[in-house]
């Protein structure tokens, strides 16, 4: 695979056209943190396949829209030429494209609509980094999280862009749960899997093993961690008396896979004690998964990624040395 | 004319009382980011035609108590004697006073209310030069935002102070659109024009005239891109479906002109790339305004100039040089 | 007294178990600033007493779990030393022990959750210091309120745990208070000790002498600030005309105590302007405190100490020299 890998990157670099297709695809790679062109075109596989079997091809087109139209405007904005590279102003562009064409109607003002969401969300990129330098902790998806919050709110005041899948509306009301269900192993396994193939907004489980295999093309710890930490996020949901539905369609597992290849891999040294704080990264993940869900109710929106943003900030804030302060002690 | 501020200036120079009304004139300038007295002054003209023209003469009473507290607590705190001087410790506290006298009912309590909230706008505002300071990112109207929001929610709690004007709470729903309107030239000049006096809260062509007036009188390109920025708005408003009503009142456009003469003109050096930045901030600064008169419903809250600064943050915080890179390339 | 702790420290010098429990109580010391021991232990007694008369002793021992949980998580993760033995990672989990034992029904599931909100609060403290540290400004009890409202949110959408003293959801609406209700002397006194206690969610004029010693103990100007900024706080309360109950009962009087101590005493040299500035915090939190009950309604969440740590922040983040500049004039 190196060989093939060397030829890749061999015809780029001769190429201005390729380099775009190579960036474009690290875009999609760089959604769960993977700086590798196979691994973007396993996750358009992935992507590819969830949208047509729902029936909603266009969402791949959105995807794909939104990567280009983010890439065109790091282009245009002089943006830093290495991360420009690593795909790392493309990942937030191909998020709004699928959340925007997922909970919208299809349509001209649609595209319309994913191409700025996608052009601004590298200006939010470059102002995250910014904003975030002094503290030194990464933007994550918030960029995206907060261009698509705005973008879909804004439709309650647009008559031309209209809601096809977003949550209704309501005060937040006490929880009144149906006949606690015991979870079987295969309810167990569905909710693992789609809570994989739901950072993506897609609920396969083809979609989900295609994404594990891109994600172990460039980084097999990366790919363990992820099935991981969705093993043990859906466990706790289960466990708190979680609403089965959302349980098994992996609505409260996504965000929890990525802190878990955040806090365990990607920004942290691997070791006992970085899986240790993963996991209860993992764990207080899924108890902010359900409380966005519920706090956003009122504004009729759904939680997207923003509570792995939230607490992956809360703990990587703090810095490497606390965590590792005791190696030398 | 430069020999009449000359004079000014040197009338000022020798008397504290004078001195005090130049800062006072400066801040409400520095509104619409004009260090220039002659422009608060007619600033000032543009209030007093708004508000006495509608009946609510208070109203401007409310703007001058507010810049005559803010600068007073600035003095108080010893804040920097340069900033100072240049009324930027006086624009909060005129809108604090605006807006709170706008849609709260008249009576001593108001006062009171107007004289505290100009106060703590001070306050704000060295808190947020000061947190901002790291980020290289200046605070625009967000203490003013952030003390109303507090006090007009504090209004529902308190017997002694009522909304005459404040909206009516209720949770997002989808929207439904009337017949389609389409928007004549007339209503598309009204809603210009009303964009910009919005600013300040005033429904008033011959106010928007006005302000116009003192934006040239210091900056001939910011008036036009107040201008500009106010038709693109109103354009894009009214191409999404935006209510018309909204359009044509100028309530989706008075955020996108701050926005506009922010990005284009105070906080950037202008040039082709400097003002398609700011077309495309002026765009989502209209989809932002959408969102957030939506999201802010639940809370029976307006959205005041929160979508201009979220927006202005956002497109500010990249810094200088993305933008401007590719001159040296 | 000095030699009773002299003692107590060679004691705790000589016994790694007294040592935890001098570093405990110092972390109930904490919720008010105070680095003492023997304040903690009284501190602690007025909860016992609270939790006690109010028929809710697991409430006092949700306080214990809280404060010990965070403090073992501080030293699993190699916090600062210095900080560690000052209480300093212990007083947010203190806070949200008592505060989900109070709003939440008890049972095996609410243990699991204090000791996961509180070994996450510790986390939460090391990365707010990270991130306020370039501006300077101490993270108060910011962990405590955003931990403790994700966790509270969540009960909403988890079976296993239920709200038993939440506040009803609703839209804002118009406040249409009772018959104007005039404040004797008693009422007034209520008030003031009430806003006291709860502080640490307590309603009880008895915890109020306890706290107000052991603030004495270790300060005598902070149990002055405490009693002062209570009676201001309840007197503006009246004087907008908030609801009677609120006011006797020390709802809005709480976040403002807080404020008159770290602003008077804790954070700032104290002086004449100090103390005025000071009041100005108190009276803007009484107002932020309204703001906050209001704002929460949708969510059906209590504000917590939020409107002290917002209106505190708001107050610390212009540093110590503009509001003492003028000293060297």
């Amino acid at each position: 695979m190196q060989s093939l890998l060397a030829q890749w990157e061999a015809l780029c670099a001769g190429s201005p056209g390729l380099r775009f297709v190579d960036i474009a695809l690290r875009g999609f790679g760089q959604v769960m943190f993977q700086d590798h062109a196979l691994t973007g075109l396993l996750f358009l596989a992935a992507i590819a396949w969830g949208s047509v079997v729902a029936g909603v091809p266009h969402v791949l087109f959105a995807g794909v829209l939104g990567v280009v139209a983010a890439t065109l405007t790091a282009i245009w904005l002089g943006a830093d030429r290495t991360a420009l590279g690593a795909g790392l102003y493309g990942y937030n562009g191909v998020l709004v494209g699928l959340a925007l064409a997922t909970f919208l109607a299809p349509g001209a003002a649609l595209w319309v609509y994913v191409a700025l969401g996608a052009a601004v969300s590298t200006v939010a990129t470059l102002g995250a980094a910014s904003a975030l330098k002094p503290i030194k902790t990464p933007a994550l998806t918030a960029p995206f999280v907060a261009v698509t919050w705005i973008m879909l709110l804004a439709t309650y005041g647009f008559a031309g862009l209209s809601g096809v899948a977003l949550p209704a509306g309501g005060v937040v009301a006490p929880f009144e749960p149906a006949a606690p269900v015991s979870l079987d192993l295969g309810d167990y396994l569905t909710g693992t899997f789609l809570s994989i193939s739901q950072v993506f907004l897609k609920a396969s489980v083809v979609s989900a093993i295609l994404f594990l295999a891109g994600l172990a093309v460039s980084s097999v710890p990366a790919a363990l961690f992820a099935l991981g930490g969705s093993m043990l996020a859906v466990a706790v949901a289960h466990a708190f008396g979680a609403e089965s539905d959302l349980v098994t369609q992996g609505l409260l597992g996504f965000s929890p896979v990525l802190t878990a290849v955040a806090l365990g891999v990607t920004f942290r040294r691997p070791g006992l004690r970085t899986t240790l704080y993963a996991a209860l990264g993992v764990v207080f993940t899924v108890v902010a998964q359900a409380a966005l869900n519920v706090a956003l109710r009122p504004f009729a929106l759904p939680a997207l990624t923003a509570p792995f943003v939230l607490v992956s900030w809360m703990f990587l804030a703090p810095g490497e040395e606390p965590a590792n302060r005791s190696k030398s002690e």
